[in-house]
């Protein structure tokens, strides 16, 4: 059973978890639109909720995490060539929207596998799911919820007001939208057609240069954004599903926009559980192309971007997310990620100081009152910065131990390791680094190689040789040069 | 411009490859199944057109390669339960195919990243383009070729081939085919609607059990095997392409099924060259149930399968494949695999001591010409085989060179370099095992034990001691048991 509460966007509470079915949980999370490489915006997402599912599947549950990939955009061919002229082109000669998705879509699970996140287990594509969404549509449309203009078809916002409250999840009235109109991006070209500004497209009648289009009884076009989460996240949840995640910047229209239509097709709110994260900053400012501030999560492990001191690595970078709760604005600064980098070593040193530790008779720490303490931070809403607070006091314990300045029976260090094996590694999902081995290698052949030259200081030829020989055969190549000996495998 | 001449199974003849667009080929390969993980039958064609690509791409071509995912099978729902109880069965307590499917596309490309296989430009899932294989099955339809029984849609074979030749690229005479009924496992149940039992289904009515299914023109249901590789060429690649590859075993009727599905729609054979690698044994028999050698890709990297000696490297297994000609059979044993590591293990030697040769004043050795050979060897039909022979050659020559037995100039070692770099990495996509750096720990890791134990047995405590600190101090931990000692990191 949950003990867990969290924070419910829809009814502005802290809510006790309760899921639908007593051991599974249905959990939907919007992923990326795949044009681009990912960045530091792109990351949170992932690893809130990959804490959550890591949580829930602790305390129990199957999940199942369903994450979708948007590849359906608005990219179009070049208009400069013409209608005619790209309908001459060949197809291999002409840009290819798939081949960069797929591209992207690679860097993107490249991305997820470095930080340590477990990759759903369902992935649909949004250019996969044409069908649903046009059904989905059709559905919203036979309610009485939508209407076709030349071809598109737009959610009729004041119709579906009537009967239900738009808004409540963003906390927008209706009223006061009227004003701003056109907060889609996507649908700049359609003002015209929608009866209402705030009518959003379902479907989208495609222009001869729109290179991604699909036959629908509207004719050729393609899907509005929001319609793909709602479409695919009833064929793989059903009509109710426990949780829906995302950053706080899809509160609308994107979410809003998905509650409308599902209510429209079922007359419910699809999701029990609606969760969101909140943003990050960049040295105390928005990431924005004018502040030159946009960098891709290889730029943060390569270290190669004008505003980063060093490189930091993915582990680095994930405890650095999760030192913030998943509520609280997020701030990028090369201090706080080497801090980051500080702590988490110093946990790691206090990880392995506990594997050897000397048990006593009696012992001075309730270590299982500290793991439980993990549990009630984790229940309250997430609390991830506390589990690592306890983690740090954890490693106090450890490292006192192993000072001779207190003691623990051996049942505890056994605890001790396991508080460190459940917290660190299983749930907040804090692997050991993978270029470990690299790191290491090169520590301890740097130490062989000094022995090397003690031993000749020393006239201790055959230890000296012997280093060499054995090196050699085991495939290092050993050069010595002026400024001292250096190696290769 | 290409030199490469290569056998095209549908003209039964060694051609000289010619691509449709000055700079560009569009390739398309049969991908996988993905009901289940990946086993030794799986990993030679993407190998295979791999090897194929890089060629390509070191030609000078820009190739897009696209290789599906079929994730749309005959899977059903537990018939057991009887129709009623599965409606009732909430979504999340059903088996969700596209659960599996995931599950199995990731354990696939995590064996497609461990064997070095580029991955595709375009990797488009059958269930994904079901609108696009509704469209070309109603063109097949609108070309009197394929007609309509309750709810499903079957290729007419024998009106297709008062027109066309069906049969040429299988070699298969459409009157012996009229004996042997029901090719096509998927198909089964429909026997009695065919007019024919050679036509084979495009589109197949679900019934209730069928828990993959979606909205057609036919009613409920699911697209036919053979359609799905069509559709998706042809989106992606156009009505006609350079190549289409894939195993032996999908000439019939899978490819001889694509061609007259194409032809029925566009009038032409969808690709100008065919190419096919043929099938793999185990100890000189075919992978079967019964015989229990289906080994998984994962039981042969990790040596537990009851007729594996060993565990072989993921390169062990490139190189071994890549060691027969791609139109060979290919034939796993203990004795072929642990040859084939020894082999590669002394090519990486030589490629160490190439990077370490001392330049003469004149050479001895044509090395340029070798790579040309290189070449010609590629250019024949992709004889790897041959070009593995010749980097061994070159491995020859530079242990010759290193032992000061042959001489080469300055210009030859950096041609000799190059030649290992561009065959064995660039083109075979050999690249270093990922784990050489855990190795070489272990190996080192062994040596410094040693030397513990030897600087104990000698008396030498300074040695011993500082030893043990600086690992300490590196992060290891070193415990000393009664056989010896042991450490981790």
């Amino acid at each position: 059973m949950s003990t867990l509460h969290i924070y419910n966007t829809y009814s502005r509470n802290m809510e006790e978890f309760r899921p639908l079915h007593p051991s599974r949980v249905g959990m939907y999370v919007c992923g990326p639109t795949v044009y681009g490489p990912p960045h530091l915006g792109h990351v949170r997402g992932p690893v809130v909720f990959d804490v959550l599912r890591r949580y829930l599947e602790f305390s129990g549950f199957a999940v199942r995490h369903v994450r979708n990939i948007t590849d359906v955009g608005h990219l179009v061919g070049d208009a400069d060539e013409g209608e005619d002229k790209l309908a001459k082109q060949a197809r291999l000669e002409q840009i290819e929207p798939m081949e960069i998705a797929q591209a992207y879509t690679l860097s993107y699970n490249e991305m997820i596998r470095q930080m340590n996140v477990l990759p759903p287990g369902i992935e649909p594509r949004a250019s996969g799911h044409i069908i649903e969404q046009i059904e989905m549509i059709q559905a919203v449309m036979d309610a009485g919820l939508a209407y076709e203009v030349n071809g598109s078809v737009y959610f009729d916002v004041f119709a579906y007001a009537k009967n239900y409250d738009y808004g409540k999840l963003s906390g927008r009235v209706l009223d006061d939208l009227i004003a701003g109109a056109g907060n889609e991006s996507r649908e700049l070209e359609g003002q015209d057609e929608k009866q209402n500004p705030n009518d959003f497209a379902l479907w989208k009648r495609a222009n001869p240069e729109h290179i991604m289009q699909w036959s629908s009884p509207w004719g050729k076009g393609f899907p509005g954004w929001h319609i793909e989460c709602s479409a695919m996240a009833r064929k793989y949840l059903g009509d109710v599903f426990d949780i829906h995640g995302g950053g706080m910047d899809l509160l609308f229209p994107h979410h809003e926009s998905e509650i409308a239509q599902s209510t429209a097709c079922t007359g419910h709110n699809p999701a029990r559980y609606w969760i969101h994260h909140n943003m990050i900053t960049i040295n105390g400012q928005k990431m924005a192309k004018s502040l030159n501030n946009g960098i891709t999560v290889d730029q943060l492990f390569a270290g190669n971007h004008p505003l980063l001191e060093q490189a930091y690595s993915p582990m680095t970078l994930r405890f650095f997310i999760l030192q913030a709760h998943y509520r609280s604005t997020l701030d990028f600064s090369n201090e706080a990620l080497s801090a980051a980098e500080k702590g988490l070593q110093r946990l790691w040193n206090a990880v392995k100081v506990a594997r050897n530790l000397v048990a006593s008779e009696s012992g001075e720490y309730d270590v299982q009152a500290l793991a439980k303490e993990c549990r009630v931070s984790m229940d309250d809403d997430l609390n991830a910065p506390q589990v690592i607070a306890r983690l740090f006091e954890a490693a106090r314990v450890a490292n006192l131990v192993n000072d001779g300045k207190m003691k623990l029976t051996a049942t505890q260090i056994t605890e001790l390791n396991a508080l460190f094996e459940t917290w660190l590694v299983q749930i907040l999902g804090i692997a050991p680094e993978e270029s470990s081995d690299h790191r290491a290698l090169d520590g301890v052949m740097q130490m062989l190689l000094d022995m090397r030259v003690q031993a000749k200081q020393d006239k201790n030829y055959a230890l000296s040789d012997s280093i060499r020989d054995r090196l050699t055969a085991l495939g290092f190549t050993i050069k010595d040069g002026k400024d001292g000996s250096s190696w290769s495998l």
